[in-house]
């Protein structure tokens, strides 16, 4: 199992509409991420009192050698692009992320299971 | 069980340090957090390039009645004063937390277990 932390910007006017599509997230991309082997996955949102910060983290439960296979399929899920044009224009990606990447990675400092 | 996620500021100086004392953590502090009910702690590392973010996540395991009971006796444990006097230097506390909390409470917008 390995932990990810992730982070992005939230547009201000667009955090209402965030946290409302996320209280029942689409049935395929929920299916999706499970079937990705993502567990655990939270989204927390840091109010700055202008465009705020979202960071994310979850647990991947599968083979280290099928990570980058699994997130390529996730990505190209049933209704993942159509998911990701409502979420997108919400957020404002970070510099500094890896190539391919939406959301910035981050290091984890600590761990107590 | 109760999920929370929490931000502070670090500072840039601080941080290998910080990284450093948290690789094995004093092992008072370590049954503290873990007698508390805290579980599935992390604590991940926002390089802003200038001061950073700390984002941590947690997971109390316990009776909501005991919540506050626990978190007073955890601050009171051995040698919590002492790796407090360690850190709390290190960090930078940000506005708009609650009354008594050193670091800010997040507030979760999406979870998928």
């Amino acid at each position: 199992m390995k932990r990810f932390g992730q982070v992005i910007g939230i547009r201000k006017e667009c955090l209402d509409e965030y946290r409302r599509i996320h209280v029942k997230l689409w049935p395929e991309i929920e299916a999706a991420i499970r079937e990705a082997g993502i567990r655990n996955y939270s989204i927390f949102h840091f109010d700055t009192h202008q465009d705020g910060l979202l960071f994310a983290s979850f647990e991947y439960h599968g083979p280290d050698t099928e990570f980058d296979a699994r997130m390529a399929r996730l990505a190209a899920a049933p209704r993942m692009r159509e998911w990701w044009n409502l979420t997108e224009p919400m957020q404002i990606p970070l510099p500094g992320r890896n190539q391919g990447q939406w959301w910035l990675d981050l290091e984890e400092v600590f761990h107590l299971g």
